[in-house]
C-alpha cells in the first residue's frame, strides 16, 4: 500500500494511493501516519480498507512528508562502494551512522532553501526505510519485520558545512528542507527486495546519479541490527541508506547547485521527486 | 519555577515544586511539558499557578525526565578549554556538533543500562538548554530569548563505541539511559546566569569532575545562534552543552564505569541525580 499525506505544510491529511494512481483521502479512517501511530496494528487496519471506497484527494494538492514527524533521523554515510571510491573515501568496516536535524523533513517537490551564504550543496538520492517498531539488539534475521515500509529520500547536503567546520557531519545535513521524503511510504509487503530497486538523479535534466541498492555494502538488514546494537530504534525512526555515485562533490571538477536549479529523483517502486532550489 | 515529571516510565504527570521544596501535581491545571507544549504561552499560564495550591505529589515517586520527549538532542563537544586538553584534542576553533538518539532520554535516577560488552563506560555532568521557541538564524543577542529552562544532563558516554567504531560520535552517545535529564526543568527567568553556575560529579562518592560554566568557551548565547545557521530548532529540542575536566577518559590511566558504579552529580540551582550501573 501506497500512504501518502497531502495538504498545506503542518495541515497534512493521511491518504491513500488506489490501484489507478489515484490519491484518497483517508482521513476519515486514519488519524495520521507518525511516531505515534506507525504499528503492526496500523498495517492491519490498513489492509482492511479499500482505497478505492474513499474520496479522491482535492486534485494538485501539494503532497507533503508521508510521515508526520521523525522520531530520529539517521543517515548511513559512504554506503556504495562507487561513492565512496568518488569521494575519495575508504570503504568503511563499518557503518558511518550520522543524522539529520529532524526540522529539515519536507515534502518530496517543495522548494530546496540554499542556507545563506552556502556554497557547496549538494544532492543525494537514497532508500529511506521507516522503522515500524522498536528495536533493541535486533538481528539481521529478525530486522526486515521492524520495518513498516520504504520511501525515496533526498539527504540535501551541504559539504563545506559536513567537512570544513568542525568535524561532524551534522552540520551539513540538517537545514531546512535538507530532507525531502516520499511521495510515498510504501509498506514493506509491496517491495520484493530492497536490495534490487534502481535509482537515479537528473539536476537540470541531465542524468548525475544512477545506481541500484544491490551496491550497497551494508543493506538493510544488516544496517537495522547494526544501529540497535548502540541505540533503540522507534516508530517513526527514519533510515536513510547512503547514495550511489554522481554526487555533485565526486565530479571533475565538482559541481555545486545554484539557486534556480531543478533536481529530479526516483527508485523503482517509491515514486519521484522534483525540487527547485531557491534562495533565503 | 521548577518543572517535574513524577510517575512511571511512559506515564509520568507533570508537577511542579512549590516554595517548600514540595513536589505538587500539576496535572489539573498543565497537560504535559514537551515539544507540544513548551511556548511562552505556557510559560504565561504557569506564571499564574501558585504550586501551594496544587495536591501534593505521591511520596516518593519515580521522577522522570522533565520533558516528555525531545525533538532533537544535540550536544556540543569539547566545549571547556580544560576538558579538551585532558583528552588530548585541540580547542575548537567553532562548536562540535554532535548528537544523541531522542530514544536515550531517561530520569535522573534511572538506572544506566551497560550495553551488552561495553568496555569504555564514562560519565559528563553537563547543562543542559530547553528550546521554548522556534530558532532560525537567531542573533547571540536574540538567543537567551528564545530558551525556555535549563536542565541538569549526564551525557553518558562509550568511548569505544563514540571512537573506535567508524568516525561519527552518534554512536557512542545514543544508548538507552544515556540521556538522564533533570530532575527540574528550571524556567529561564529563574537562572540569573548560565554562564556562572558550579557543577560537579562524583563515582562512588569520589569527586571526579569539578568546573563552572564559566568556563565554556562558546557560551549558551553563542552556542544557540551558532546552531541555528546550520538547522531550525524547535520547542522541545535539547542542547547539552559540553562537559568540564575529570571525565573517565581523561584520567591517568582511564577509569571507566562497571556493573554496580554509582554517579551523584550536580549543577548549583538545577538539582541532583544519582545513578546505579547496571548489566544488560
Amino acid at each position: 500500500m501506497k500512504l501518502v499525506r497531502f495538504g498545506e505544510p503542518g495541515n497534512e491529511k493521511p491518504g491513500l494511493v488506489d490501484a489507478d494512481g489515484v490519491l484518497r483521502d483517508a482521513s476519515g479512517v486514519i488519524d495520521d501516519y507518525g511516531p505515534e501511530t506507525l504499528s503492526p496494528a496500523l498495517k492491519e487496519k490498513l489492509s482492511a480498507v479499500d482505497p478505492a471506497s474513499l474520496p479522491k484527494a482535492p486534485e494538485g494538492a501539494r503532497i507533503g512528508s508521508p510521515v508526520k514527524r521523525i522520531g530520529h533521523f539517521i543517515a548511513i554515510g559512504l554506503n556504495y562502494a562507487d561513492h565512496a571510491a568518488e569521494t575519495g573515501a575508504a570503504i568503511p568496516n563499518e557503518p558511518i551512522v550520522f543524522s539529520k536535524a529532524p526540522s529539515c523533513l519536507c515534502g518530496p517537490n517543495d522548494d530546496i532553501l540554499m542556507p545563506k551564504g552556502s556554497q557547496k550543496l549538494d544532492w543525494e538520492v537514497e532508500l529511506a526505510i521507516v522503522i515500524g517498531e522498536r528495536c533493541d539488539y535486533v538481528t539481521e534475521e529478525e530486522a526486515l519485520s521492524k520495518v513498516f515500509g520504504y520511501a525515496l529520500c533526498n539527504d540535501v547536503s551541504e559539504r563545506a558545512y559536513q567537512a570544513e567546520r568542525g568535524g561532524q557531519w551534522i552540520k551539513g545535513k540538517s537545514a531546512p528542507t535538507f530532507g525531502p521524503l516520499g511521495p510515498w511510504l510504501v509498506t514493506a509487503d509491496e517491495v520484493a527486495d530492497p536490495q534490487n530497486l534502481s535509482m537515479f538523479l537528473d539536476v537540470n535534466g541531465e542524468r548525475m546519479q544512477t545506481g541500484t541498492t544491490s551496491t550497497m555494502i551494508f543493506p538493510v538488514a544488516e544496517i537495522i541490527s547494526y544501529l540497535s546494537e548502540f541505540m533503540v530504534l522507534e516508530p517513526g525512526d527514519v533510515i536513510t541508506t547512503g547514495t550511489p555515485p554522481g554526487v555533485g562533490l565526486g565530479k571533475k571538477p565538482p559541481i555545486f547547485l545554484k539557486v534556480g536549479d531543478t533536481m529530479h529523483l526516483g527508485i523503482d517502486g517509491l515514486g519521484e521527486q522534483r525540487q527547485t532550489v531557491v534562495g533565503r
